[in-house]
């Protein structure tokens, strides 16, 4: 796996991240990638987990992450998705600079990692330790609920967010492309992957949201990106997996 | 209820929350008192639910949150607990200001969210809008993993921040108290609420946490505040509740 090299900084980004998957650590690819700045997908490279596993076992860092994904840039360690991407927005112009716009960008951000959380818990509901097989009733009922009415209202509130945006409905914030929108794409992306007929129903009512999705897909770099070796592809090891008996709708 | 006034903001803030639980609204809570500054807790004003209920159905507003908690300051509107103290430590000396230590301050905040969230999930694991009682076989499995593998994890966790701050174990971050202080005192609050035989056992492993919410809950301004009215008891419509069959070691 090579840096992406870019000029912006003189050293690359470090990011740790589980080398299988896209998981949180995908919502953090899309933003160094669309900025355009060099990085490493760390544990992806040789001996690359055993460092990433080295770093959170760490008896001596400060800055010590639960968990990965977490991104080293120079001294800094930074963890948890959405602190990372507040870093980068600021650093890379991927969200306002202004105070109102900066915060609201994150919140929006930390919504759709509400959204992501409940998502792994679809198959997961008892415990992220348990095989989904030793929860798979408990996974069908909350899936269940997960299409029918908790994706209903956060869907619906991310095509609201949209629609009344003063500067229009192309962007979640204001006239630009922010990471918000980057995350909502893989919200989108991701959901898909997980419950193609749930979201075949419940995107008719979301066109600004699927519009929006649609647009961050064929963004330049971020669709480089799309068909690049370094994008992974979906797997029933990540958070959004397609098990139809969980697809509301589909015939399991 | 009335405003707690102090001359730092010409109009005080409100935060609009659920007004009989303490919930996650309860992390903004301790951060505004602690800060010492005015604000009105408008659900529990006269007719202030209804007010808070106008706004999230507001149909013209672009900063629209997704649910309470949401601070109005001025002309913003912060939605999202976490964003809600990000903004409130800059600008109350609530975290440090140069950009690392307001990001692993974040950071830290952010992993205690994502414990509340598991804590709510053990009693409603499958859905939010189920009764607990359409879901209580549930609950007990996924209880028990909290108690057993996932707490000792997070606890575990913040007591190695608190070993390794180069600073000292008696903050999380640096040398002052942080709103992630605030928010371990009210996590370890809430636990010990709804598990105490689990975390009379748990908390033999982490004293300096221990220490910490001890020293939190006696400042001054917080001591004042838990004594008040302003402070809502702990119940079982709220986020961290007593339900003895989920608390591993008690004689359910």
């Amino acid at each position: 796996m090579e840096a992406c090299v870019a000029p912006v900084v003189a050293k690359p980004y470090e990011l740790h991240y589980w080398p299988t998957i896209q998981g949180r650590g995908e919502f953090v690819r899309l933003a160094l990638e669309e900025a355009g700045v060099a990085y490493v997908d760390v544990a992806r490279t040789s001996r690359g987990e055993a460092k990433m596993e080295a770093l959170l076992d760490d008896g001596r860092s400060e800055h010590v992450p639960f968990a990965p994904p977490f991104l080293k840039a120079g001294a800094m360690t930074i963890g948890q998705t959405a602190n990372i991407l507040l870093f980068l927005g600021e650093r890379h112009g991927l969200a306002p600079s202004a105070p109102a716009g900066r915060l609201w960008t994150h919140q929006l951000q930390l919504t759709i990692a509400d959204v992501v959380a409940e998502a792994h818990d679809t198959h997961h509901p008892i415990a992220p330790g348990l095989y989904y097989k030793d929860q798979k009733r408990e996974a069908k009922r909350r899936a269940r609920h997960m299409t029918d009415e908790r994706l209903p209202k956060y869907l619906g509130y991310l095509e609201r967010v949209l629609q009344q945006n003063t500067r229009g409905p192309r962007h979640l914030v204001g006239a630009r492309t922010t990471y918000a929108d980057l995350s909502a794409f893989q919200l989108i992306a991701g959901l898909r992957y997980a419950f193609p007929h749930a979201m075949a129903r419940l995107e008719r009512k979301t066109p600004a949201l699927t519009a929006l999705a649609e647009r961050v897909a064929v963004r330049p770099r971020i669709a480089a990106y799309l068909a690049s070796p370094r994008r992974i592809a979906f797997n029933e090891d990540d958070i959004f997996r397609h098990y139809p008996e969980l697809d509301s709708g589909a015939r399991a």
